[in-house]
């Protein structure tokens, strides 16, 4: 029983009308906040201002032996293979680099597994009748919307403290027609969760019936703590390898959330073979991603103990303002026992699931009262959270104020609907 | 009759023996030389060298009222897409801004069709039985890849002195599974032609029986004049729209050839129709292409004026490529009557036709001398010149004293290839 339930009927009436004439002030003030995406804020932009000019001299294109400003190099400068590939404990040669929009390389993956087929697949997923894929939720919409722009039947596997339910995850994959789940193994969108050592292998060990299924690895968040210092991650495509299926899994990662989001590199690693295959159909695709980039971002990360130095820069802007979240849903909300969420060390976001129901009308309020938040439902397949209850917070965007500000509404917002429940 | 075919026997011989002791020389010189891409060289690179730090304040990333750094604006700045429109004679509401390769936008509309339909399919091709695709030849090798990686059956068209045989292109798409063409309309790959007016109405007037058929405008050359003024151009998409099929093309261009070949910006052109579609797909695929780059092409390039100032400057390197490899051409083949050729006034290429028989052995005795060109029957579709024909000759990569080399190298390999074909 939460604080309010357990009130007089009166005491619910006094409380409903001075949340309200609280909810009501605070619409007068009209706002204009946004906690929607997990977008970094201008601090975290200026971070990266040296990499604007870090290419000054045309003696700096070559590299490799490759001049960066011509055509050439399908999947990218071998020093930016090299860079990424020792973030997340692959080859170089595993590696391919993307655009600014590692979104871009998962989409491409999925759409020639429609037009061509994977290297497994029995025939391009176009010409089959249905297929499935599992969905961690609460999950990444993007994510969830690429196989859904597909067609695709999306089924949710919940999200449990250390990763995915993989009881469940091991029964679903023995339906053939299941191809694929999303996962975002680190810091995960939006619960902030880091899949166990247990979890990955278990991933690693999966024995699908399609032989073609896929998973689609997406370490967003590899170097993202704000919180403690760089947590070390298990390599699934080595993991796989050793179980006997090395083309299982494509991993993805981008600089977005370490350089600038609208101007990053990403990168697309997998096994050999994977790779071969990949660029075999990329060549009549794209000449290269631009090198340009790849050449600024190589100078400027250098490499991983450079890179992890600088996102503590990024650490130092962010602890704060999850901070500032965390500690107003403590003082607010947690007392009243109307909502509990987790405290992430690393990633964007912070996940709040509230008492069931609450969620659509906390976003409605908080958007009547000029905050802007990532829409209810979206952490789940569809837009529907069975529960409508889970909200994410993105912390990032707003100055600090602001997010405090906000935080006070999103709470007045939640009490409101709370107590609106209780009175309908 | 050519040169050769008037001589006697014994001339012949003569000339054989004569010709090959030059070839023997000149492979005993261990060259190793490229004529094969119309990749820009260092010179017209260098061009470029102020857009390196052209953006070098954060202060200069707000444009449009946008953060170019960070996240959104699917379908580009809004400036980046008023240069485009001013430079393709359409609207910035037309434009949607790509990455640094235009292929990718191209096999991005093809894709999409394969995996969803253009507006007006019956069906996703992906769905269809078999599809057709007018490949007006000699062309690009990379187009027509694009719709052979699909499976699409290639249909070729010749290539006349003011563009595709469109008596021809006419009687073809009343085929309802013809369903598109390749256009280079400006100074062609690989003959430089321009598409007089009146194939570009009957281009729009084109009343094709598939439904969804798809004029795939690529626009590669709109600016790229190296001899004389800038030349207009008819805007096909306005043309569509007034002939009643208005969603029929889909225009692309880049700045590829304008500033860095590796890291250019790209648009796709379109009704406002098919615009409002790819984005409703796109929004799957990508935040937005990178904008930074956008933002230093929009500083540095301004306007049209200004980028047709500055192809000048790409003109003045050019030139002197070209006119090397016609003077070399004049000199030592055209007396003997073994090919014809054109003289372009843009574009990037010299597309040299030979007797009959005479491409591969060339390209092969080429190769064997340190020549790499463009495979012979590459500008044909599935790579099959009907006549062993065609050789694209790319003048722009070498330096002037190589190419001067190569040009004498390509036409003493030329002459023995015509002396062993009469000797066989």
């Amino acid at each position: 029983m939460n604080a309010y339930e357990q009130m007089t009927k009166a005491e619910r009436e006094a409380e409903l009308k001075k949340v309200r004439a609280e909810f009501d002030a605070l619409c007068a003030k009209k706002l204009s906040l946004n906690m929607a995406r997990g977008k970094p804020g201008a601090h975290q932009l200026d971070l990266s201002t040296d990499m604007l000019t870090i290419v000054n001299d045309p003696a700096q294109c070559k590299i490799d032996g490759i001049d960066a400003r011509n055509y050439g190099e399908l999947a990218g400068l071998p020093s930016a293979k090299k860079l990424f590939a020792e973030i997340l404990g692959v080859t170089p040669e595993q590696c391919f680099i993307g655009g600014s929009a590692s979104l871009q390389l998962m989409y491409d993956v999925i759409a020639k597994a429609y037009t061509h087929g994977l290297r497994h697949s029995p025939k391009p997923w176009a010409r089959e009748d249905h297929i499935k894929w599992l969905c961690p939720a609460p999950g990444y919409d993007r994510h969830f919307n690429v196989t859904k722009s597909f067609g695709m039947e999306l089924i949710t596997v919940p999200m449990l403290d250390d990763g995915p339910d993989m009881d469940m995850v091991e029964k679903l994959v023995k339906d053939p027609t299941v191809k694929g789940i999303w996962c975002v193994p680190k810091y995960s969108n939006p619960e902030g969760v880091i899949y166990s050592e247990e979890t990955v292998r278990r991933f690693a060990a999966l024995k699908p019936a399609a032989p073609d299924f896929t998973i689609m690895w997406d370490n967003a968040y590899c170097v993202h703590e704000f919180e403690g210092e760089f947590v070390p991650f298990p390599d699934i495509i080595s993991l796989c390898a050793e179980q006997g299926r090395p083309d299982m899994a494509w991993e993805f990662a981008s600089t977005s959330k370490i350089t600038f989001p609208g101007a990053g590199i990403s990168v697309l690693a997998s096994s050999l073979d994977n790779l071969a295959y990949y660029k075999s159909l990329a060549t009549f695709q794209i000449i290269s991603y631009d090198k340009m980039n790849q050449l600024r971002h190589v100078l400027f990360l250098k490499d991983k103990a450079h890179t992890l130095d600088f996102m503590k820069k990024h650490a130092e802007v962010l602890r704060p303002r999850f901070h500032c979240v965390l500690e107003v849903l403590d003082r607010e909300i947690a007392p009243l026992g109307l909502a509990e969420w987790k405290h992430p060390k690393g990633g964007y976001f912070v996940s709040v699931n509230t008492i069931p129901g609450l969620a659509t009308r906390t976003w409605e309020l908080c958007k009547q009262a000029g905050v802007t938040m990532t829409k209810a439902g979206a952490t789940y397949p569809n837009g529907f959270d069975p529960n409508d209850s889970n909200i994410r917070i993105a912390p990032s965007f707003p100055e600090l104020d602001e997010l405090r500000q906000a935080m006070e509404i999103f709470c007045t917002c939640l009490k409101l609907a709370a107590l609106e429940q209780l009175s309908a």
